[in-house]
């Protein structure tokens, strides 16, 4: 017989949980690379900023509370590229208010070495360590030596069989496995089904290179197939779980999942953040 | 490593899915008792029409869909018990039309044997043989009576520490426990938990008259405490999931989720269906 008290969760999770926030937020709300391993925190379950492109920064953030979510990766429409100093400073105490993590930015397009300056430059005075990027191939050598220089972590961002530029992981590493290992994987989970491929399988086969991903769900193999709600589409989101744990990951997991209106948007993220919060809890 | 294809889930699962929607609709689309045991149906996840007090029937349905839900304890403000036949008619062909199944009405309190006459007549009428109900005390007789004539399931609601009338399981099973078995239990867990008590245990100890289940978390034990998103309250949900199996429970999942205005229900319920649908999916 199940005794008097023991339906209660784990103790530690909540009370690590909330002692975690203050710790990863800290000074100036951006982290200093991505988060850091913490299985009670939710798998570092975060928000690709691209999901609220129908939000302002402060919309995005009130729905980041309801939704008891903490990590956030920048995307310059909340945070213009040519934002000042001050500018980005009002923008990390907005953050910090809510106890929300800016823990990257991107994904950013690098065409030419202006804007791949602009970029880094743009990450330093963000106050992160961590770019999401989509650089063309001829400027991947530059991003390299921008990488040794800033000591940032660059993680490529693969948009399935809708871009040329690096539909899947395994055409990102054909370009990149004898670059520096500060350049790896932003890994889109979604459209790598979309391609035709099995992110799992990239999951085990890059995981040294494995620095950020775009968790979403996929309605089918095909470019006509759709970006889904976690756990309605066919990528198998336990087997997805196990296999982080298994290679260790201690990245985030940043929801982004396609959406054409703003109500739909709260919806879909909250089912979304709940599925992924449910397996992942159910497997502890 | 992973092979080509084994990231998509188990085939079966969405097949079966798909193809037990219109068995379990049938004709009229409210089903002759609780949903059947189907694990791969996503374990009986329902609604308790309280849920969309603030919705109309319409409304309702639509965000059902939106949610791909398919069953739904009827209530009172979506259905009137002086409904025609032609109404409850209209009302079904709604359900029927969003492929949600009705599954029991209430809850429906009863304190008169006219009140108790009313409410067996209106089930009839709608086609459900599951009523919840909160009778009081001494109309248990004529319920039994009722339960009888009609042969009909009666599950009696808890409501913790704020009404009297039976405000956990355990006081409900004191004054049914030698009636006809027939007449069990629609418990609910987050009001159980505020009222002090453990409702896994209740699930294992009162498991042959358990058929219906408000599913829902709570913020802690105490009347101050609330009712909370599934997954973020002290009940440790996938012990829930796993009583749910070990004592072979057949009844519906009905999330019974207390919220103060539309935008934020929809959110809500989204979150806590996901949450449960992946606790669900992690313990397959």
């Amino acid at each position: 017989m199940t005794t008097r008290r023991n339906f209660v969760k784990k103790a530690g999770a909540g009370l690590l949980a909330a002692s975690a926030v203050p710790l990863l937020v800290g000074q100036n709300s951006c982290t200093n690379s991505a988060p850091q391993k913490d299985p009670d925190a939710k798998f570092n379950l975060s928000v690709a900023g691209y999901t609220f492109a129908k939000f302002d920064i402060d919309e995005t953030l009130e729905v980041l509370q309801q939704l008891d979510l903490h990590y956030l990766c920048i995307k310059d429409f909340h945070l213009p590229m040519t934002s000042t100093d001050e500018e980005i400073a009002a923008f990390k105490a907005k953050l910090a208010a809510k106890n929300v993590t800016g823990y990257a930015a991107g994904p950013i397009y690098m065409k030419t070495e202006a804007e791949t300056d602009a970029a880094f430059d743009y990450a330093r005075r963000v106050g992160v360590k961590l770019i999401v990027g989509v650089p063309n191939h001829e400027m991947l050598p530059y991003v390299e030596k921008k990488v040794k220089e800033y000591d940032f972590r660059y993680a490529i961002h693969n948009h399935g069989p809708d871009i040329d530029l690096y539909p899947n992981a395994t055409d990102v590493m054909k370009y990149i496995k004898d670059l520096d290992p500060r350049i790896g994987l932003c890994l889109d989970i979604g459209h790598t089904v979309r391609d035709g491929l099995n992110p799992i399988a990239d999951i085990e086969n890059y995981h040294d290179r494995l620095f950020d991903m775009h968790l979403n769900d996929a309605t089918g193999a095909g470019k006509s197939e759709k970006i889904c709600i976690i756990g309605r589409g066919v990528i198998d989101i336990p087997l997805l779980v196990r296999t982080l744990k298994k290679i260790g990951y201690a990245g985030a997991c940043s929801m982004e999942t396609g959406t054409e209106n703003k109500e739909d948007t709260v919806r879909i993220v909250a089912e979304s953040a709940g599925y992924f919060k449910g397996v992942v809890t159910a497997l502890k």
